[in-house]
């Protein structure tokens, strides 16, 4: 038997294609944010996407990252390390440092690396790494690359302060990494900052929040650490350029020194080429637009709670949830698959969670500033006709 | 001692700085590619860019990011899986397959996460890596991530098949993945790819190699795959977008089956948003440019053949090397970063590499096709007058 005959024998895919229900790679031909998307040739209202903010076919963003291209051209071409290091970059992190209150940053080419790269960077021997048993891949992963180099790696309950002081106080050393998410992407729900704050302060423990989904949305647009009041109370905060920022790649906040640590030694750092310029530019302009309208509270979550509201009323079995995502669940797999299936071949885009992404059977539902009233109408007029369809899947589970 | 302890205790920038020979993330205020650059505000030749072919800053390169961005917005706002999957995506995955002569391809958002993402996704409990020892920090990384699941990471000596072959012979399974660098980005040599093939087939361990600094440079573009016959015969190939092919992102080559398996397993994949449509456009363009001149030999290795006696005959000690790549040997940390210095003070950038980028102390220089004869004689120019304060390094350490 050879290596690849595990990719052979893989078949979870084509089953779901046999049925007629894969959901996944969906094509899209144009934005994939916004109110409408283009699926198959047809108009779909998207309900699936991260871009809260709908910055990505803003006009300001769309003109910064054009003109970067025509004055840096395509690509950083290397290392930001050693040759491939652009004022671009180190503007955005002189603005982003003093937009979320931290006295340095540092950019990195994806969000995924950026967790990756701070985790596996600052935990090694002898160094313990507490995670929420629900955070992000990325914080996982680079727990597990910390691993690799000695640190221990340990989880504690979803949104449990207690627990991670219990175990915290079992543990024999103070030298501590806690990582969360800030708004948990696929379920909505946001961590208890304050609380985790002071556990961590009363432990020694080093509290790092991953706010990929909180950024732009929550605490006029500075996400959980300030929407919890915890600013100046958090060393660590991760973020992406990829949802409300309206580009890729991603930053870490920190005091000067840690980040002058991780310049030199995170290896997704300085083993990649630096941000391309379009991409941090994007970020750049987003972040700008978000800073205008800080004062006002976004689109997304007057559109998320109305139409939480709605599919409530209609029966649907919605989550708990803040922000722009709402979960919606369904008793098992083949229901939840049926009805995104239906929901597309109607026009409205879901995304369908499976394992590893997300537990139980659910429907991600997420709002962005381009959901107008009447794209929000539109929708919830589809959920509706759909309800005699969809509603007695509940019924027979019940 | 809490976990940032190591970050304040960390002085090794800080000693580099304090003589004024600090060589890292200079900070250019244009392309970073090409023959000319501007740093601090003066104009450098840029000896340092692995952009060998000169596309960042391509009419049609830059035309096309420019039109990606007006028609899909400047993110792709989710993860390919469930929301951030493009037509744009799919269109270069069918172009890269068909150029380089695999069924299927899969672009990351990154080449770091490309190599991460297949070798940790791939490799598992029972099966064996087998990694050139200076293979990739991206390819180490997969290997460890690996590991962390349960598969075991070996390395083998550089370049040497025969090595790897006794290493294959003692152990005691044959699902193993054997992965090297095509081009090794530091050193600019080859890896035999021919005879790895031969162990491989030999052994039935799957053969991956990383042509991140091949591809669009040997081969006909194609990398060191087709340059030493061995396409059909190498079942994995990655590659990265932001060395030729003028963007950021990268992709993996393979069978149908394996790509499959890789779209719906691989966590650096499904875990992070899809590559930027500017960037997608970015590296689609280049690669048509890399087609259609398929057939004649890259101006950066006639320019690098050319630097490459020059600086000989000068005295200096430049290390074996092939293609656009030429190393640069000092005896010692400080000449290097002195030379490196001098250098930029007098209008020629190159790349100082330290541990872990590379071994020993050597000046990494670069060509690209924007390296013409004028832009060239002008920086061996340079060269030949500071030979006087450069050479005697040589002579002091000999």
């Amino acid at each position: 038997m050879d290596l690849l005959e595990k990719c052979r024998a893989y078949t979870r895919a084509d089953e779901t294609r046999d049925v007629g229900l894969y959901p996944f790679y969906p094509a899209f031909q144009g934005p994939a944010e916004g109110g409408q998307a283009v699926l198959d040739g047809a108009e779909v209202c998207m309900l699936g996407s991260s871009g809260y903010r709908a910055l990505s076919v803003n006009a300001q963003v769309i003109g910064a990252a054009q003109d970067a291209i025509a004055l840096y051209g395509t690509s950083a071409t290397g290392s930001r390390l050693l040759s491939g290091n652009l004022d671009l970059h180190e503007n955005l992190e002189a603005d982003l440092a003093d937009f979320f209150g931290y006295e340095a940053a540092l950019v990195f080419s994806a969000g995924y690396m950026t967790n990756l790269g701070v985790v596996s960077a600052l935990a090694g021997p002898g160094d313990q790494v507490f995670l929420d048993e629900k955070a992000h891949a990325s914080l996982i992963d680079g727990a597990r690359l910390a691993e690799a180099s000695g640190a221990v790696m340990r989880q504690f309950a979803h949104n449990d302060p207690n627990d991670l002081a219990r175990q915290l106080a079992a543990a024999p050393s103070t030298s501590s990494l806690v990582a969360t998410d800030g708004v948990f992407s696929m379920e909505g729900d946001l961590a208890p900052v304050a609380e985790l704050v002071a556990v961590c302060e009363e432990f020694g423990a080093t509290l790092l929040v991953d706010d990929a989904h909180g950024v732009g949305v929550f605490g006029r647009g500075r996400g959980v650490v300030e929407q919890t009041g915890m600013r100046g109370r958090v060393p660590l905060m991760t973020l992406t350029f990829s949802k409300a920022l309206a580009s890729q790649g991603g930053a870490v906040l920190a005091d000067a020194k840690t980040i002058d640590f991780l310049r030199h030694t995170s290896r997704p750092q300085i083993f990649s080429s630096g941000l391309s310029p379009a991409d941090t530019a994007a970020a750049h302009a987003a972040l700008r637009e978000v800073r205008r309208h800080a004062e006002a509270e976004p689109d997304a979550l007057a559109a998320a709670a109305y139409l939480r509201r709605a599919l409530d009323a209609l029966g649907y079995d919605v989550a708990d949830s803040a922000g722009p995502v709402i979960p919606v669940r369904f008793p098992d797999q083949l229901s939840m698959l049926s009805a995104q299936r239906l929901l597309v071949e109607h026009g409205v885009y879901t995304n369908a969670v499976l394992p590893p992404a997300g537990e139980g059977h659910q429907l991600r539902i997420a709002c962005t500033d381009a959901h107008t009233p009447d794209v929000l109408e539109a929708a919830i007029g589809v959920f509706a006709s759909l309800r005699e369809d969809l509603l007695p899947r509940y019924r027979q589970a019940a």
